[in-house]
């Protein structure tokens, strides 16, 4: 496929680290939130073995947050997710669906919650700030809503425990999953979750001083040698395999939590208060028409920048939305959005591309 | 400077034109409201000259429509935008600057009044739909907002007249700047506006049948052949030199209209209500402490991808935040931030870009 150069300009905004990952081998960006977000180094099936066997530094600063503080930030947080959060802890982390009053998503970020009158807003791909900002004015809340200059490194990979214990010590191996607390390095703090848009482990360092987090950067690949860190970026054969959702890719503003599988994730019950909560108990009582689940197909390659019909016989059973190779099951992984009719596993589909067709089946997500 | 590629997924969403465009000679693509805009063709100098000599077509669907229907929709629009939209006439275009709470700007769209209850904003790079949702849902107003399937082509050049008229008839040439109507080419109605991100004139049809704007699109190049068409893209060099200002390049939220120099659509004497309206008569009374203005500067090129510091002496005088060389001007111009002390013309100033310092000074937008 031909490929295209990326023209940057101030809009594109840098990180902090744009700089240093540049002349570490960076081929490919992607834009998100606005920013730079590496996306390609050696190749995506190269970096996937490194990922799921070493450590790897990931510029992630494009995972903006919006910072809700006041007296009503716990209210407004509250309104835009259909996670119930009244029971929420400090200094945890909660994967929670962004909604609008349709029930529709609009992102599906970590929600961190410094205190009971803070909370950042870790987000995918969307201007949640703006609805934020539309919902506060609107009602009349008390809180302060802004975008701080907070740049996320994530260490992923299994060899991060190590590396992160050699650099802040014992005490950040008994950070718990979705925790986040402060930890040390030369005298300064870092804010740590253990966290990352991987299932091979690692942690977010929140980095608040841009000077402290550039030697910070320094030190991760200084310390790291023994473990063969390598700099990276979300993998989408790992992400694909592991079932982890890509805003925007996988589901957008046509598509409801239910419909996304984040039922979890979907309080209808308690008496919380939220946009969408009204027409969430409407698509439940209904049930959904169809559902993200997990493809395989006979293929050695693809590449994918819009859905793809999948079908049976003459039937469309569904649209595939991210696909990648995968050398564990040697087949083409997907996530698509499929047809109720069609969710028994290993349905089997066909693929058109180029007028060539292509065999594969549905299955479970996460992959097995 | 180093080039990088674009990792294209669903995410980074295609235009109908996309295919097109890219089977004739594209070379980059920019990111604009999530999905692919064309931004290099030739190179821009050449497609500078080409834009100001004949007539392009560029593929802008990222200008994305927000279209707010419903009994409620004017009452929502003005809210969010200080221009007084409260004489604004049906099929007419108003490029009008969105604010925040704190009269701080969002976006610099055209807001188009299809009717009394029916407007699209044509938006420039910010998720302006969540706000617009947010504010809905806050206030509890009755309309229906939407993005709707609309993708914007631009013919723009001083040739784009005659081939307009030749697809379309006499009837177009009669279109007043920034009005907007119905057009018919081979039985199918196109919406077209006399407007367009250049000086150098030209329309915007705004494609609300993907089929019929391919067929168009395809006639656009065939009777264009004789007025030497070619495709384009927004042009860096063109739009400094007439002052056009870039959402997110020369302003951001952090900035306020007047700073942009958008006093005469900011509207703080009648009795319209709009969210910063309380903010932005502070600001009026008070008096702002920069503005944008237009600089000179003594090279033959630079490459921009953040905000550069402008100093007289070793005073910071503000910050350059667009530029490119100008083979009219013969230097390279600008759009920087320059602060109240230094605004009076010709103000001279040094850049310092990788050690190399250059002299340029202040003058006013457009550039004469």
């Amino acid at each position: 496929m031909k490929k295209f150069y990326i023209s940057k300009s101030r809009r594109l905004r840098s990180t902090p680290f744009s700089s240093r990952i540049e002349k570490q081998g960076l081929t490919a960006y992607t834009i998100y939130n606005h920013m730079l977000l590496p996306a390609a180094f050696e190749g995506t099936e190269k970096e996937y073995f490194h990922l799921k066997e070493d450590v790897q530094v990931w510029d992630v600063a494009a995972e903006r947050q919006v910072q809700i503080i006041g007296k009503d930030s716990a209210k407004l947080v509250q309104l835009m997710t259909c996670r119930n959060l009244s029971k929420s802890k400090v200094r945890r982390c909660y994967y929670a669906p962004i909604v609008d009053e349709k029930g529709k998503m609009i992102n599906d970020p970590i929600i961190l919650k410094l205190n009971e009158n803070n909370w950042w807003i870790s987000l995918a791909d969307s201007d949640v700030k703006l609805y934020a900002q539309g919902l506060a004015s609107g009602l009349k809340l008390q809180v302060e809503i802004s975008e701080p200059n907070v740049n996320i490194l994530a260490v992923q990979g299994p060899k991060s425990f190590k590396l992160m214990e050699k650099i802040f010590g014992k005490k950040i191996t008994e950070l718990k999953f979705f925790g986040f607390d402060y930890f040390n390095f030369k005298g300064n703090k870092f804010f740590i979750a253990r966290s990352g848009w991987s299932k091979q482990g690692g942690y977010e360092i929140y980095v608040e001083n841009t000077e402290e987090g550039l030697n910070l950067y320094d030190e991760l690949f200084l310390a790291g040698k023994e473990f063969n860190v390598k700099p990276g970026c979300p993998n989408l054969i790992e992400r694909i395999e592991s079932g982890l959702l890509s805003c925007g890719n996988d589901f957008d503003n046509d598509d409801n939590p239910y419909e996304c599988g984040f039922d979890q994730y979907i309080d209808i019950q308690s008496d919380i208060n939220y946009l969408g909560k009204k027409s969430l108990i409407k698509i439940a009582k209904e049930g959904i028409k169809r559902k993200l689940m997990g493809v395989k197909i006979d293929l050695d390659k693809i590449e994918m920048m819009d859905e793809l019909t999948l079908q049976n016989d003459k039937n469309i059973i569904g649209y595939l939305r991210s696909a990648a190779y995968s050398p564990h099951f040697k087949k083409v992984v997907g996530i698509a959005m499929i047809k109720r009719e069609y969710w028994d596993k290993k349905t089997a589909f066909e693929l058109e591309i180029n007028g060539k067709k292509s065999k594969g089946s549905v299955c479970d997500l996460p992959l097995v």
